[in-house]
């Protein structure tokens, strides 16, 4: 039992735990030190629960004579995710060391996108044919399971062309009398993933389905391998990452925070804040309307600041639930109208909510300090009049940005918290001086 | 195939498909109905499919008598979810339904909070005693794969006292010799997760060691039952839903977009964006302070939303990078020295980057257009400043938040961007106007 094990000598280097706990800090050399210092099923067993990037890393680093054996360890799914993330240069060479049936695996799987459900599949699973009986499934099974398959989870029923007649799971033919055939028990409404799918289609239908592993057909229908729910654990956990990043307005960074180059990360930040920068230069252009009103009732400037961040934080809110919403399937494109009507009602409930804090903490400040001079009666009007507009706003313009973006192609967590408060700060500046010159014309303006 | 199967006539009610992909619309007695339309099978695999919540829901909307024929197709696992989503008053006559033993086992897992490993898992796991042949295994995990046990990928090799000498998986069982004793075979180097760690460190383990399900013990060491790591892909799925929901500045909803209450939506939107607003007020108190030099140089407000909204976003990026970093477990605790160091460098990088975008902008328009006076240089040189101090400010800013949440024992993904954003408009309206009066000294102050 791990918890019983022994922590090894240090002149015998790091145990497997201590080795996996230092690596993100370790450089390339002391990783390969460390890994070789470990004794070799132990090593085996750590290389496999490495990540794909760290197993390239790893391999590249070895003595060319030592990388085949580590090499064709793994299965030929988990040999493509590492030609995927080596250098384009190392790819052909790692490649040649494989032996000839799973070179053309190998090739076959890396002709798929990574993102696509042939490119997260694998092709070892487990098949019988509709005649046998239990126990012959059985016995053929057992043979099977000497190769690598990925898993014995489910056995398909394949017909001579490769076409799926049917699934039975392995607890069904446990428990089946030995000598049914397998036509009887398997159960024939399979649910399939076609080849080019992509991977958050895939995990949308392992989530609906509940499924251990699904089978992954060509257009033809004859089946090519079979995507295990283990593999759609890596894919919901990247694609939430990637739409958190999103959100926060970066590109996707596609590795892991501390092991990416500064150059490559100020590079994928700065892309969408100059983007921004460029937008919110509009607000200077629209301030610049309204140099005359500033001019002569400075007060108004003082809460400016407060009405637009104000307008961007609902809209961030709004946005990012509808993001997530969509994300999940919970919310499709044909609901836009239920979310705008939602949108509607929460926006002007959140901009009551504020404008009534706004206007009591002027009417306040105004009555007891004096701060905003004589007129504070009306500027405290005029800044929850403003909140209102700008919240509703804000929280409308939120919430639909997914939709355009996704109605016209892009990625809906493209709607970033920042994105949609540059687009609210422009419209903010106009609605709080409109809505400030019609409440304060005669008096301060 | 599911492809080939035909649409059933429409007065025979909706197919299982169709019904899915209607049910977040229908309300609850046109659920019951389209329910109630299928076929007995059809419709047991249909309930099975269904969100805890859901299950739940139309358990409750179905008449009592036929509530227990539905109830007891569950895996105890499955009731406690079921139970947890249903209405207090509802639990103990939906327990009085299930058979005694079911009963016991449901109330002991039912003592777990929902987010631990306890919570999680199933209590029917395959299990044999160490001194059996592998023969012998098979045939007696056959009797016990007629039984409902969740998983047959591994089997764990249990003492008298339930303590746990080693697991051998289904593959390894099988392509073993079959007078072997299991013992021989098992390995013992089991990975074990307490009943009582956390669901985001469970799933943190799934991802490090690559299983398809592990052994739940506790405090002695006994075995309670197993994790599977489909019940982990739903555990990502929705810790990633609360940390995008904190980080778009709400409360998490706890609940699919469109089908949780207005009012409850708003009160969790509310609280956030209220605080928010409070925090937000500082930024009129910090403009006050500068009202004299606004009325001197109005010109200055012009920028003030273009400043502190690129503090702002830069500080979101680099908060929402942290956070899913330290998600991930790529970034910990110790850890933000280095993570310190990276984002000065990167705020300078960002900060250099904007400040020559707006220098310039600033230049141009002011020696074409004449937009911003006689002094346009000395303004866009304050600009400039400002920026590179506001970006550096809003990036170092941003990555700590989580750090110090984090230790606080506070949940890292509240440093969301809205609340750094706020953060940082305060300090960046300090930074910009004390730079601009030292720059601006003489001529236009």
């Amino acid at each position: 039992m791990q918890e019983a094990r022994e922590d090894p000598p240090l002149d015998e280097g790091l145990g497997p735990e201590e080795l996996a706990e230092a690596w993100p800090l370790l450089d390339p050399s002391a990783r390969l030190e460390g890994f070789r210092m470990l004794e070799r099923h132990v090593a085996e067993d750590f290389f496999f629960t490495l990540s794909s990037r760290d197993q390239a890393e790893l391999l590249i680093d070895l003595p060319p004579l030592e990388r085949r054996s580590w090499l064709r360890q793994l299965a030929p799914d988990d040999v493509v995710d590492l030609l995927q993330e080596a250098p384009e240069e190392e790819r052909d060479p790692l490649l040649s060391l494989l032996d000839a049936p799973t070179t053309r695996e190998v090739q076959a799987l890396l002709a798929y996108a990574e993102d696509k459900a042939g490119g997260l599949m694998s092709t070892r699973y487990a098949r019988v044919r509709p005649d046998m009986t239990v126990d012959e499934a059985i016995t053929y099974l057992r043979r099977q399971a000497r190769e690598d398959i990925e898993t014995i989870y489910y056995t398909y029923v394949l017909d001579a062309g490769q076409k799926i007649l049917g699934v039975v799971s392995f607890r069904e033919l446990f428990a089946a009398r030995g000598t049914q055939p397998v036509r009887e028990i398997m159960r024939t409404d399979v649910v399939t993933v076609p080849e080019d799918m992509d991977q958050e289609s895939v995990s949308r239908l392992f989530a609906r389905h509940d499924l251990a592993a699904m089978p992954v057909v060509d257009l033809g229908g004859r089946m090519k391998g079979i995507v295990t729910v283990d593999d759609i654990v890596d894919v919901v956990e990247e694609e939430a990452t990637e739409d958190i990043q999103k959100i926060g307005g970066t590109e996707a960074l596609d590795a892991p925070y501390l092991e990416i180059g500064m150059f490559e990360m100020i590079r994928k930040r700065a892309v969408w804040l100059a983007a921004l920068f460029l937008g919110e230069m509009l607000t200077s252009t629209a301030m610049k309307a309204y140099e005359a009103e500033i001019a002569q009732a400075v007060v108004l400037a003082l809460f400016l600041p407060l009405i637009i961040s104000s307008g961007g934080n609902s809209g961030s809110q709004a946005t990012t639930l509808v993001i997530r919403a969509m994300a999940l399937g919970e919310v499709r494109l044909r609901d836009w109208w239920r979310v705008v009507r939602r949108e509607i009602l929460a926006g002007l409930g959140l901009g009551l909510i504020l404008a009534a804090i706004g206007l009591l903490r002027i009417l306040v400040w105004g009555r007891f300090f004096g701060t905003y001079g004589e007129h504070y009666v009306l500027i405290a009007t005029a800044v929850s009049a403003s909140l209102i507009g700008v919240v509703l706003w804000g929280t409308l313009a939120g919430s639909m940005l997914p939709f355009v973006l996704r109605w016209l192609g892009f990625d809906p967590a493209s709607a970033s918290a920042p994105f949609v408060a540059t687009l609210v700060d422009v419209s903010g500046i106009m609605i709080y001086f409109t809505v400030a010159s019609r409440i304060l014309h005669g008096t301060l303006l």
